[in-house]
C-alpha cells in the first residue's frame, strides 16, 4: 500500500503530519543552479544518480538545468524514470539475472539505455538480451577504481571485455565507468585528491590501451558529490554522477574544505520532520522518527537550528533528544527538522516528498522509484 | 508505486528476483506453535507486536494461533491493519497531534482500540478526540520500566495519570504498560532476569497504589522475545507484545542461554534472498542487496548456511561478501539468503513477503503497512 501523503498544498509546515521527508525548494533549487554554474565551461556532462532522489519529477527537473540523462542502480529504478519519460538513463551498476534482463533490454524501445559490465558472462548475456528485444544497448566497462567493489582490473582486463562489447552485434562499447564510492568520504580535500588522482591514472592508462585496439571512450564516467571537483580537474572524466548534492545530508557535512572548515558547496534542502510525542524527564524528549523514519548507516540524524538539543538514539519508531541544561525545554506536539544522516536510504523510506518554501507547503511529489530494488 | 512481486508460487527459490523478502513457512509456522506451547496454562495473553511484520494475514494468523489481538507503534499501522479486519489493536506507544488522534479515534467504530499516555495532556487531547468521535478508548498508563525512552515514573505519578483516564467519559483505564525494550537484547540470560525483575517491580508498586485508588489492571503489558520467559515468570505482567519471535534475526541470535549457547526456541525463518552480481577478484563476491535491502541499525546481517562466506560491507546496493581461502568460490548469479541483522526494519523495506516451503515458492503476501509511520 501506498501511504497517503502528509499533508496538502497551503499548509503550514507546522501543520505537517510527522514523520515526513521536507524539501526545501530554495534550498534545492540553489543546489541544482550551483551544479550548473560549476560545471559550465568545463565541458564536463552532469548525469545525475536517481539513485538518490528516486524522483521522475526530480529527473526532469535535472534535466531542464543541463544534466544529459539520469543514472540508477537497479533495473526497477530505471522502469520508474523510463515510464515516466526520462529519455536517457544509465545503469551504473552490473545486471545479472535473465529476468532483469529482459525487462532492461524491453526499456531500450523506449528510451536510450545503457549499463555496466565487468565480466564476459555479463556481456555474453547483455548481447543475447537485446538480441531478443532487437535493441541496441550502450555498456561501459566497469574498472576497479580504488573502490574495491565491482569492476575488472583497470588495463588489459577492460580492454579484452571492451573488445567483446564492440564485437557484440546489439551493443555499443560506450567507454569506463570509473567510479570511487568510499573516496566521497575521506574528510580532507588532499586525502579526496589522491584518491582520485589515481583513480584517474587508472583510467588513463586504460583509455590509452583502448585506443591503441582502435576503441574510442565516448564517456569515462565516475565522481559524486564529495569529490566531482577532483574528478573535473583530472581532465579525464566527462561525465559526472553526483546524487546528493541536490539534498545533502550530515555525514557529507562532515567533509572538509581546505581551510578545515565542513565543505558549503551545496545547502542542506532535505529534512525529516517529526514530533515530540513524550517529555517524560527533564532533559529528555522523545520523537517520532526512528531509525526506520531516518536510517542510521551512517551515523545518527542532527537536530537542525536548535542549540543545546541533539538526537542521541534511534529505536525503531523513537528517536531520543538530549535537552542541554539552559535551553528552552520541548514540548509535546512541537515540530522539529532532522538532517538525516544519509540521504539515500531515507529518501528510499518514504512514498512523498512535501516541498516546502518558506515554511508553507506549496507541493507534493511522489518517489516513484521508492523501494524499487530489483 | 508498489513494487511488483519478485516471484510466482510454483517458482523455485532460485528463480526468485532478487534481493526478495523470503519467509521459510515451515520455520514460521514452527514459531506460531512454540509461542502457544510456552504461554498455554500459564493464564498470560499473546498480543504480538505488529511493527515487526506489518501484515494483516500475519496477524490474523497469529490471532488464529490464539494471539488476543496486535500491538502497533503508530497510527497508520492500526489503520492498516484494522482496515483488514484485524478486531482489537493496541498502539503500545503515546499518539500526539489532533490529526492522528482524530484516525485513531476513528478506528474505534470498526475495532476495539487501546493506546498509551504518559502525560495529563496527552490524555486531555484522547478524551477530546474519542468524544468528538463519539466512541470509547482503553487507555494504558505508560511507566518507565527501565528502558528510559517514553513513560512516567512508576508509582505517584502513574497513579495520577490512571485517575484522570478513569475520570474521562470517554476513556477507560486498561492498566499499565511496562515494556523494557533495551533488556530484549541483553545477552547473558542473568542481566536479561535482573532487569526484568526490576521492571516488575515497578509495575507491582504501581499497581499496589491504584488498587488503593480502587483503580484495576485489567491489563499489564510489555515483553518481548528476548525477556518474555522472564516476564512470565514475574507473577505481574499478564500480556506480552512479542514481535520478533516469528522471524528472528542475527541481533537476537546473539541472546544466550544459562549454558552460554544462543538460545534457540525460535526459528530462522525470514531471509533476504540476494544474488552475486560480480565476482571480480578472488575471494571476493558482491551481492545485489546493501543497507538499503537489509538495513544496518544493529549490524550486518549474516550469510546463511555457507561456511566460510562472510558478508562484510554494505554499501547503497551492493554488499561486500568475503570467501575465505579454500571456500568454493561463488558465481555470478548464485543465489544467496541473508539473514537479517534486524528483523524489523528490514521487513518495511518490502512490499511482498514471498513464503517459501521445502525452497518452492508456495505464496505470497503483501506487506499491508509498509512504510506505516505516521
Amino acid at each position: 500500500m501506498i501511504q497517503p501523503p502528509p499533508a496538502q498544498p497551503g499548509m503550514h509546515e507546522d501543520e505537517v503530519d510527522t514523520p515526513a521527508l521536507i524539501l526545501d525548494l530554495d534550498a534545492f533549487e540553489a543546489n541544482l543552479e550551483t551544479a550548473i554554474r560549476l560545471l559550465e565551461s568545463t565541458g564536463v556532462r552532469l548525469r545525475p544518480h536517481a539513485k538518490t532522489h528516486k524522483s521522475a519529477v526530480i529527473a526532469h527537473l535535472q534535466m531542464k538545468h543541463g544534466a544529459v540523462g539520469q543514472c540508477v542502480q537497479k533495473v526497477a529504478e530505471a522502469e520508474a524514470l523510463v515510464w515516466a519519460g526520462v529519455p536517457d538513463v544509465l545503469v551504473s551498476n552490473e545486471v545479472v539475472g535473465a529476468a532483469k534482463l529482459a525487462r532492461l533490454a524491453a526499456l531500450a524501445n523506449v528510451a536510450r539505455i545503457s549499463v555496466c559490465a565487468d565480466s564476459a558472462r555479463q556481456v555474453k548475456n547483455l548481447q543475447v538480451a537485446a538480441a531478443a528485444a532487437e535493441v541496441n544497448l550502450g555498456v561501459l566497462v566497469e574498472i576497479n577504481a580504488g573502490g574495491n567493489r565491482c569492476g575488472v582490473a583497470p588495463g588489459a582486463e577492460a580492454v579484452d571485455l571492451a573488445r567483446q562489447i564492440a564485437a557484440s552485434q546489439n551493443l555499443s562499447f560506450e567507454g569506463l565507468q570509473a567510479y570511487h564510492g568510499s573516496a566521497q568520504h575521506l574528510r580532507s580535500p588532499e586525502q579526496r585528491r589522491q584518491a582520485i588522482a589515481a583513480a584517474s591514472d587508472s583510467a588513463r592508462c586504460t583509455i590509452d590501451l583502448l585506443l591503441e585496439q582502435g576503441l574510442e571512450c565516448r564517456t569515462i564516467a565516475g565522481a559524486g558529490t564529495g569529490t566531482f571537483i577532483n574528478e573535473v580537474e583530472s581532465g579525464i572524466y566527462n561525465e559526472l554522477q553526483l546524487g546528493s548534492y541536490i539534498f545533502m545530508d550530515a555525514d557529507y557535512a562532515r567533509n572538509l574544505d581546505e581551510t578545515g572548515a565542513p565543505v558549503s558547496l551545496f545547502q542542506q534542502s532535505l529534512f525529516v520532520l517529526t514530533t515530540v510525542m513524550s517529555a517524560p524527564r527533564t532533559g529528555v524528549a522523545v520523537v517520532d522518527a526512528g531509525h526506520k523514519a531516518a536510517p542510521t548507516d551512517s551515523g545518527l540524524p542532527l537536530v537542525w537550528q536548535r542549540p543545546g538539543v541533539e538526537y542521541i538514539d534511534a529505536s525503531d519508531e523513537h528517536g531520543a533528544l538530549k535537552i542541554a541544561e539552559g535551553t528552552q525545554p520541548l514540548k509535546e506536539g512541537q515540530k522539529i527538522r532532522l538532517v538525516p544522516a544519509h540521504c539515500d536510504p531515507t529518501v528510499d523510506r518514504y512514498d512523498w516528498y512535501v516541498c516546502v518554501r518558506n515554511s508553507r507547503v506549496e507541493c507534493l511529489w511522489p518517489i516513484t522509484a521508492r523501494g524499487a530494488m530489483t
